[in-house]
């Protein structure tokens, strides 16, 4: 496919498009905008543009297709695969700027806004009127149009399911600019071929999301979490599948281990209470009254201690001891990062069973290598996410180990009905491992979809399949 | 499209693929297999074929893609909208006889099992466990690939989803014969477009499944029922969104008719405790403690008796009140339908909150076009069932009087921002009013969609789009 070199008569029309300080030009974009969050592959754009209504989102799409120009999708750029990088140049369509709230609709339970709003302006807006959003991943400040492309999960996704399951509805910019509904505020739908669930995981390569209706439920009145440390990795995470199958139905289940919390600590400049242990289990409920918090805080500590060889289980139940724990596990990334001078990232799914036999592989490997390979990860969904260090490696020995170990860990998933990915999609960088474990047939049927809803392929080209 | 007439050769080549007594040529068909449960629609195969697993499914279908012979799946033809009827002819791939449970895995909490399942049986299956299947459709002698092929929804569909929330894998022939796996055991999944979604609620028009991997939770310790009555059934309306949006987060919301009781009370031969109000709320809790269903119980009897006009409110809490309500409410179909000559069915899903305005239009067409139609619904979920009875009609009578009501109910809902079908589907009864409310482009979408999975058009042709 042959797309167009933008020239001054594109950018004289997209000028006609949004205000001026809402476009800018190759030369005067800055170097943020050519990547993600992971910085694993970079590109510019040839004009990077923030449109503020949806309106102006059909103009640009139309013009693009029309000229065969590439379009690529970015909310707050915090994604790890590469997704919205414009690796075909062309425009970078940026949502940032659509940032508004619509309608809170109490009656329907239902929230519409903009693309571009923050997970965490989320949260803050429902629950002072009593309401909640479940989906929770580590990454507050991604735009809701970025966890729909990704389908992204989170901590709470072992009670409550992962954005998918939170979308009643979508409005969507098709290729060639018209503008489509996609569910709406029902709850429920059998009316034809699911597109609002194709659209939502597509990255940008099926349509532009302009406008979702959230799916809100009653806030839960009561939420506690306990930290369970263990003396080992292996007893903490072998306890998982206990936890899970004790019939208690937990909020979140998340394995942390002492490294992690300790970069943590020195990331967040601050200690956190009880962290002294080898490794740990943080576990959380929510409920509408102190009895059933109580009943399930009581089976859970008891199967730890008496049967699973937990240490203790710490109650974290004041404002102050959540914010402290909870911000160290959603440090982790961050404090990744900052102990080490490159870092690529694994984030398999595995059905739960499989989790302690992976993490053995995982640290075998490891060694076998001799690489840092830290992870944390969702135990309860069987998610987790996995760190290669690059530490004082020199590039070549960086990219080969990386390449030999990702390949060990994938194939191992696979092996293990493991997917690619849990939660962070495949964008640029993870399309190799999908194709391997989807096969042909599967890519083949991607690519007719593909081409389906964007014939010219000009919706973030080169990205998932 | 041409299809091919069967003749002998198919036949002898079908008879190599399965066993004698699981094929049965045109002329000793039964009647029973030229509709469905609403016999709205009739046709008969050209031979009616029980495979017993998917090696032979794929066989049959491979052939049948070869010489352009049609293919409709059937389960238990508990259909409403004459999704398993074979327009076409061709072959009826009758999935009864696939119905063992496969594998029952405690620590991912999923059961995988082959389509023909009823869904009955599942529930008696797992709860035994300690397991909870939650969708809960009116029909319980469906099978399970029935379900999801409509994305069929049911009474607890307000706490706890419908059939598709409720899927974690699929594996299905496609029109080429192949077999694929779409999902798994895993929990989350970003690893490409979402086809299982797309599977399911496609009416057997995209794939056949062969095999499912269902989610389970931990079974509800404690479930307990309210059989409200008002004196209007206009004050029971209305007290839905209020309930709903109280913040107890019910397992269901039924809205119930005193007539509709009646006619269950005379289908099932055994009187109803408290059956002699005008209207009803049915509203269901489940939960891990007493404490916490008290909680929950006591704000929504409040509630009711005191804002908003509930005359009483009475425990279901025995097993066998729970028994005698819920199968009254699981009878009203058949009561319905034994009230009368004929009856056709709309099953519009609406926001909650125009559930009120929705049923005064209904009742005033009722009365406009002089023809009774009785209705229920799952009001907590917008989902209404509203039955046109033909009564002693003529022909014609009926047939006028339905495409012009029909006509209205859907207009009306499409202003409501309602949808065709909440969780019946579209089949071949609904083609009409899908096409109404999505637009040519969704339409187009959806035909693209169709041709990238089944080129010669053989699965289940004319049905949905």
């Amino acid at each position: 496919m042959n797309y167009k070199i933008m020239d001054n008569d594109d950018f004289v029309f997209l000028k006609s498009i949004v205000k001026e300080e809402n476009i800018i030009l190759r030369d005067d974009i800055e170097e943020d905008f050519s990547h993600d969050e992971l910085q694993t592959v970079y590109a510019y754009p040839e004009v990077h543009i923030y449109p503020t209504d949806k309106k102006q989102i059909q103009e640009i799409i139309k013009y693009a297709n029309k000229y065969k120009i590439p379009v690529t999708t970015r909310g707050s750029g915090t994604g790890l695969v590469g997704a919205c990088v414009p690796i075909k140049g062309g425009i970078l369509l940026d949502l940032s700027k659509m940032n508004q709230f619509i309608e809170l609709d109490k009656i329907n339970m239902t929230l519409r806004l903009e693309p571009g709003v923050l997970v965490m302006d989320i949260y803050e807006y429902v629950e002072k009127e009593g309401l909640f959003y479940a989906p929770d991943p580590g990454e507050k400040s991604a735009t809701i149009g970025g966890n729909i492309a990704t389908n992204a999960g989170g901590m709470r996704a072992v009670k409550y399911g992962v954005t998918r399951d939170w979308i009643r509805g979508l409005e969507v910019v098709l290729a060639n600019g018209e503008l489509v509904k996609f569910g709406g505020k029902v709850v429920k739908n059998s009316s034809g071929y699911d597109l609002k669930d194709l659209i939502i995981g597509s990255e940008g390569s099926l349509g532009i999301v302009v406008e979702a209706t959230l799916k809100l439920i009653p806030l839960p009145r009561m939420t506690v979490s306990l930290l369970i440390p263990f003396e080992n990795k292996e007893k903490a995470i072998a306890a998982v599948p206990e936890v899970i199958t004790h019939h208690t139905l937990p909020t979140a289940v998340e394995f942390l281990e002492n490294d992690a919390l300790k970069f943590s600590e020195s990331y967040l400049g601050k200690k956190i209470p009880n962290a002294d242990y080898p490794a740990y289990l943080l576990i959380s409920y929510d409920g509408s009254t102190q009895d059933e918090i109580d009943y399930n805080v009581d089976i859970i500590s008891k199967l730890c201690v008496d049967d699973l060889g937990a240490i203790d289980v710490y109650l974290v139940d004041t404002e102050e001891r959540k914010q402290s724990v909870w911000s160290a596990r959603g440090a982790f990334l961050e404090a990744i990062k900052a102990s080490t001078t490159m870092i690529d990232e694994c984030d398999v799914v595995l059905p739960r069973s499989q989790i302690t036999q992976y993490l053995d592989f995982t640290r075998n490997l490891s060694e076998e290598l001799d690489i840092r390979i830290p992870y944390f990860g969702h135990a309860g969904d069987g998610n987790l996410h996995i760190y290669f260090c690059k530490d004082n490696l020199s590039d070549i020995e960086w990219e080969e180990k990386l390449k030999i170990g990702f390949d060990k860990l994938y194939t191992k998933a696979f092996e293990f009905s493991g997917m690619v990915s849990g939660e962070h999609g495949i964008g640029y960088a993870k399309k190799e491992y999908l194709r391997k474990q989807l096969g042909e047939k599967q890519i083949q049927l991607m690519k007719g979809i593909k081409a389906v809803f964007d014939p010219n392929n000009i919706l973030n080209p080169e990205k998932v399949i």
